[in-house]
């Protein structure tokens, strides 16, 4: 707790609140050295409580429950914790595997998944409970698990290049699975509205989506002639897929082991332009409006940030808020922007209009920021 | 309270809540009759408390503030009443003009306005003590307000047909004034990203939209052969614009006069398809997935729901949950919807994949059903 003020420690000894709580503007940011949450409010733009006790945070993330009071916090360790951000405590905790890869809550929030690298495949919890209610082995590591309308999850195997629809809907699940969808996928996205489900290929060029609305979708080709491929460019980091960014009708797709950004068509699946960056791009996220795009990028280059505007497609901003910047996320309608700087212990909040830095909030190490809004869209 | 339940009484008897409260998944039913509004649950499905005293509510809306715990309700009667959904008790009233016609808030959640009929204008309020901070006099009855990203409020008048931006993001306001919008605009709309301005004509045929991401917008003619315009067709009630669905690519916009809905691209904004309905249609909403769009009627065939396939423009569901379908909100993600049935003095719960009715909702004369989720969206 080096860094904690004295007026943080204040709050967090009388962290369990008396008050009414609404958790509308409430978000949580993933201290990854330390295992613990750091309950943030970007109203106040402030830190009010840390819950600790998570175990190995290093490549987390976390969904929330419809209420906007339940986070359940998916670990590299294997570890599902849900918190209740309202009494500031871990409400339940499994450790549901050896090695674990994200997670995704149902659109009725009654089911909670996770994917798993050791041993491979998807279990499914009750998000009341924590018992499991569904274990999907795969035979691989299993990757891009989201959530899609319709109780339905979404997840993609490293291995064996299948994506498989568990749906779970009606009293028995059911699993379609559908295979060739390239080689050795590493990460996945669906978008907002739940209709396009889009893999990453490390093994091959290019990218592989899904209509989701087809009774029988088949592997679209994407950018075929775009990607890691086989050229062994140096990649310091893959990017985010989950971080792509929809403006209006194109996506915004960092590229892989380039200085680029690309746009691509929503419905088409072609490029439509692209963008020089200053780095690597780890992830391009657009303002909620969709105006701008906002980057970051692959270490050695991970103390700036570009923004673009996505009508014109230039950089309009570039500025350096610290060393290795992890993470951005966006207020819900887009007026603010919070920065996770890992090595500066900060959290910064900057105006997205004006650009000016509002305020720096003490963190040990964070990563991820996840603001509760999350609870009412897909696939985040 | 002839409709009201023992089971509702008694938890009425007990509605400050000593409960941690999360807030998310909470709404509000305007209740027009009485003046009060019911506070809901939706993962509960269940009315929680009444807050009473709210005036004229004939016409209501509502916005939220950001962090999903007050309400500010817009009455007819130009009241503007904050509501704490957190103690269940009203924070502030203030009559501020007579007769108005809805509001907005600003991105920031600082500022909340309102529009009004008289005096003609619009007046903005500091949201946390409901203190006037702007008043913004127009000559003509005012409508349309919605509000736009970067503290901007945008707004149109039914007897000059200029539409005026006010932008509250420095020290001083400024306001930027359209021309030739068109003969008496009688509503508007902005879409989901902030973007596009529509407003709907009364005294000519088709509907204007402006583009907010240009420097200086210009009056852009939409389905200029369309409308209600000059031929006099008999309209029982004239569709809400707000109620106009966004499905992927494509605008579904209820025809005035006409038994069908328009498809128009929102790119373009020209016309892609119509399907015929039931009767005049008031509302026709997606589901936030933006596969189906649910369309309710005018008086007298205001007892029925249709439900179109986005993808096909089918109408592939048709029900009647009784007598004077007011309002339908979605759940935020899409897997439940809400229906006010004023005559049935009921608010029904209905599964969006199955159609199944799930609850049956005690309420007086409902109407306006809104979903803390709006907090987080632009221009509801």
């Amino acid at each position: 707790m080096k860094r904690l003020t004295t007026a943080l420690a204040l709050i967090l000894a009388t962290s369990v609140s008396a008050e009414p709580t609404a958790t509308g503007d409430l978000g949580l940011v993933i201290e990854r050295a330390k295992g613990s949450v750091l309950l943030v409010d970007q109203s106040d733009r402030a830190a009010l409580a840390r819950i600790e006790g998570l175990g190995d945070l290093s490549h987390a993330s976390l969904v929330y429950s419809p209420d906007e009071r339940f986070a359940y916090v998916f670990g590299r360790d294997g570890g599902l914790t849900k918190v209740d951000i309202v009494t500031r405590e871990i409400a339940g905790r499994v450790v549901q595997a050896g090695n674990a890869i994200g997670g995704a809550i149902s659109d009725d929030g009654k089911l909670v998944a996770v994917s798993n690298y050791e041993p491979g495949g998807v279990r499914i919890f009750d998000a009341e409970t924590l018992e499991m209610v569904a274990d999907i082995p795969t035979d691989s590591k299993t990757i891009g698990l989201v959530d899609a309308p319709g109780r339905r999850f979404v997840f993609t195997m490293w291995d064996s290049g299948e994506t498989w629809i568990a749906d779970l809907s009606g009293d028995e699940m059911e699993i379609t699975k559908i295979t060739d969808m390239g080689e050795n996928p590493y990460d996945a996205l669906i978008t907002g509205n739940g209709r396009t489900y889009i893999t990453g290929l490390f093994g091959e060029d290019g990218l592989t989506a899904l209509d989701l609305w087809e009774d029988d979708p088949k592997p679209i080709r994407v950018l075929p002639g775009y990607g890691r491929g086989k050229k062994e460019m140096p990649v310091y980091k893959m990017p985010h897929l989950e971080g792509w960014a929809l403006t209006g009708r194109e996506f915004v797709l960092p590229a892989v082991g380039h200085h680029e950004v690309l746009w691509v068509d929503a419905d088409t699946l072609t490029e439509t332009g692209r963008t020089q960056t200053y780095g690597q791009p780890v992830f391009a996220m657009a303002r909620p409006d969709g105006r701008q795009v906002w980057v970051n990028f692959a270490h050695p280059l991970n103390d700036t940030i570009q923004v673009i505007d996505s009508k014109t497609k230039t950089i309009i901003h570039e500025f350096k808020p610290g060393p290795a910047v992890l993470h951005m996320e966006f207020t819900p309608r887009g007026h603010e922007i919070w920065i996770s700087v890992r090595d500066a212990g900060k959290v910064m909040v900057y105006d997205t209009h004006t650009f000016e830095k509002l305020r720096e909030i003490e963190a040990d190490s964070p990563s991820g920021i996840f603001f509760t809004a999350r609870a009412h869209r897909t696939g985040l």
